[in-house]
This record gives structure tokens, sequence and C-alpha cells, in this order.
């Protein structure tokens, strides 16, 4: 193989990003996107237009510390070499952590094995203003073991469409394995970490939704597998504030 | 005491704030300053200018976790409300801790009997982007033991000329105690504590300056002793980054 394949060499990068000054991951016309950060800083070093392809999206004001993307390069490029360049064209909001050479059929999203998310609440009176932008803040108290027994309903292989924005179930399953869900509170700090083998759309922010509902005492830890199998998107169900949430690691 | 006192019911707030958008705490024509935030919130509160009395001032950038303020009122405000009224009226980037009556020769800067200030640098090759406002990034791995053995020999009742920008020795005395000035590693995290009866101007980011170079390499820890007792600032003495710096605690 002395010739680059016709696609180019692919490469995979391991993305951390502040997300509060994006509309999000995927490109989109007329707004500030990581994607479309990234793409400019490999246009840049590539000296052509270089598309990347995540392992799925994250909304407006989410943010990542283990995003993955793969892209083609006309030629390879050293994985220390193309992290330092990159990130030295980068704004500080996004970092590339790791970066290394992937095989031909390496692809960010489908290859995919598993997903974890992890939500931040705080959970006190006064948000410190260094985590304004990367904690939801509820005031009440929050009944950690609710939420804990609500969550232990959640687990497992369920049709998620009531936890889901637009589901479009003539075209795509909402079927997915929920491995984890676990709720923990040290201090002013209540955490939420969900393990997956992938989320469906607003999936993570909506489950926390409800349990922060639950945790408020609006809802009980009972009324939640009713919830789960009517498999209907309601009111019952709020999306979560998006600068609480963090694509925390992708497994392949 | 049915009236007021003339200049009205003295009231002490703490406050917490990112500097990251405000020319510091004091207030400067055509700046943004923290002083001027709160005091254009009390001036809404009370109908009139209220001048307020910060423990001291912090540079444009460095970040608060407890700065002390004082002023006076034209009638006295309970303090919770005075507290919520505040957050109401302020920026997400300043929140009021605490708020209470204070004794009418309470003063935030002169009655202080010491302050506590931490600096937090990220070690580490990349900073993580939700830490990039609130961390000195050095990339270069620290010494940790050899800044404790630099520090040794700068905590104690000092002539700390050579730790401050532009010192007017005519007017005032550059002597201060410096009670703990300590240096721990948690991961890519080097925090420093420093403690004093009261800082110079730019004394902590000085400090911390020189503590780095030690850290570096650059400087041993056997020449601190010359450095202090020359008591002239010189380049070897360089001022950290604002933005690893928060005044942390202020005690009356």
């Amino acid at each position: 193989m002395t010739d680059p394949a016709p696609t180019g060499v692919r490469h995979r990068i391991t993305a951390a990003y502040d997300g509060s000054a994006y509309a999000g991951w995927q490109v989109q016309p007329e707004h500030r996107t990581v994607q479309s950060e990234i793409e400019a800083a490999l246009g840049t070093l590539a000296g052509r237009a270089v598309k990347i392809h995540g392992s799925g999206r994250t909304d407006q004001g989410v943010h990542a510390r283990g995003q993955v993307a793969h892209f083609d390069l006309p030629r390879a490029i050293p994985p220390a070499n193309l992290k330092r360049a990159l990130n030295g064209l980068l704004p500080a909001d996004i970092r590339i952590l790791a970066a290394a050479r992937a095989r031909p059929d390496f692809h960010a999203r489908r290859s995919a094995r598993g997903k974890e998310y992890r939500y931040f609440i705080w959970n006190g009176e006064i948000l410190p203003p260094w985590l304004r932008a990367y904690r939801a803040h509820m005031r009440k108290p929050l009944d950690v073991p609710a939420m804990r027994a609500a969550a232990g309903h959640l687990v497992g292989r369920h049709d998620f469409a009531a936890f889901t924005a637009n589901p479009n179930r003539e075209v795509e399953s909402t079927v997915r394995s929920l491995t984890e869900l676990r709720v923990s509170r040290r201090g002013a700090e209540v955490v939420v970490v969900a393990k997956s083998d992938g989320f469906l759309y607003k999936m993570v922010r909506s489950l926390c939704g409800l349990l922060i509902r639950v945790g408020e005492g609006a809802v009980t830890p009972d009324e939640v597998p009713g919830i789960l199998v009517s498999r209907v998107r309601t009111a019952r169900v709020p999306t979560a504030p998006p600068q609480g949430l963090f694509l925390w690691h992708v497994t392949y």
C-alpha cells in the first residue's frame, strides 16, 4: 500500500469541548458548531475540505469529555503531529485529546459499541459562578434514594419512545439497552451516569428530566414503569437543561 | 437606636465571582468591574447611589470564592432578603453567598485579620476546556517537592518588596506575615494555598510566579532566600497568570 486509497487515509480523534458557544456538534449553515470548527482546522492542515463523522450529535450547550470522530486525509499524518497541529489551530474551548490512524472500515458512529453520558446537577441554593455553564441548577433538595429507585425501573432493554423527542418509529427502532443509570451525591453535586449501547435523540436529558422530577417529589418511583411502557412522550418527562450534560466516553 | 445613623445602616456581604468578564474588582470609568455591578444592584434596591468597600482589589481575570464588602444602606434590609434580591439583580457570574448586618465600625478592609488565596495550576498537556478560565496552564511537569522547599523559605514575617509590583515603600510597609504557603498536587492539578495577615499588590501571583519557576527547574529552592532578602523585584519573579487565582477567604 504505497498509494492512499481514493478516499484517503482514515484517522480518528477524541475531542473534549465546552459546548457553551456552539450550536451543538453538527454542521449547520450560519451557525458555529464544533464539527465545523474541527473541519475548518483539518481543511487548513490538509489543504482541502475534510468532512468528519462524529459518534453522534450533541445539542447546543452540551459538552463532551470524549467525543470521537473519524475522517479521511489525503495522506497519513503522524498522530502526535495531527493532535498538536489541531490544538494549535482550534479555539481553546475545543481540545483534541487523542489522535490515531484508524482502519479503513472504522466508523465513529456505526462502530461504536456503547456510550456513556454524565449529567451534573448543582443541588444547592447558589450555583458557584465558575460552574454556571457546566451544571444544571436545582435549588430544591433532591431525594437521591428516590431517584435511584426510579433509575432501577429504567435500566435494561426497553422501548424508550417515551424518552425521546420526535421519535420516528417507522424508520428507526426506539428499543435500546440502558446498561447503567446511576445516581450519586457528593455534597451539593448530584451526578447521573448513563450507559447504553446507543441513545435516542434527547434520551439522556429526558431520563434526567424524569429523574429530577422524581427527586423533587413530583413523580414517584412507582409511576416510572407506567411512563416507560406507555411509549408516549408527555409533559411528565421534561428535557433537562443542556449545560449539565457531558458526552463522557464512547466505547468501540 | 430607632433612627439610622446619618451614614445609614452598615451591612456586609460575601461574594463569589468569575472574574473573566470584568476589569477586576475596583470601579474604573468605562470598564465593567465587579464592584460597579454590585453597586448598581444595591443602587436599584436602595433607591440611591451606594458605595461599597471590598476587603481588597482583585485584578482583571482573578476570581473570588469569598470576597467580603461592606456598605451603608438608608434602612436595614433583612439579610436573607438582601441576599435574594441582589442575586436576582446581579449577573450569574457574581453571586452573593451571604449577607448580614454589621456593626457601624466594621470595615471590610481595615477589620480583616487575614486572607487566604488559592492558586490553581493545570499541569498537564491539555487543559480541559471547561477549566480554561480558572486554571493557569503549565505543560511541563512541575517538581512539587522543589516548590515546597522554596515555599518553606518564604513563609514567615518578611519584607516582601521583591514580590510586589510598584512598591511604594515611603508610603507603606512591605513587611507581611506569610503564615502559610502550601503546595499540593492531585493528578494534573497543582494548588498553592497562601495565607497572610495581608498581601501586597500582586504578591500572590508573584509568589506563585517564582514557585512555578522553581517547579520548572529554572530557579533552585536555595536561590529563594537571596531573592527574598534582595527586596528588589526582578525578572526572576514573574507574575503568574490571573485566571488561576481565587480570593478564597477573608478572616475577621
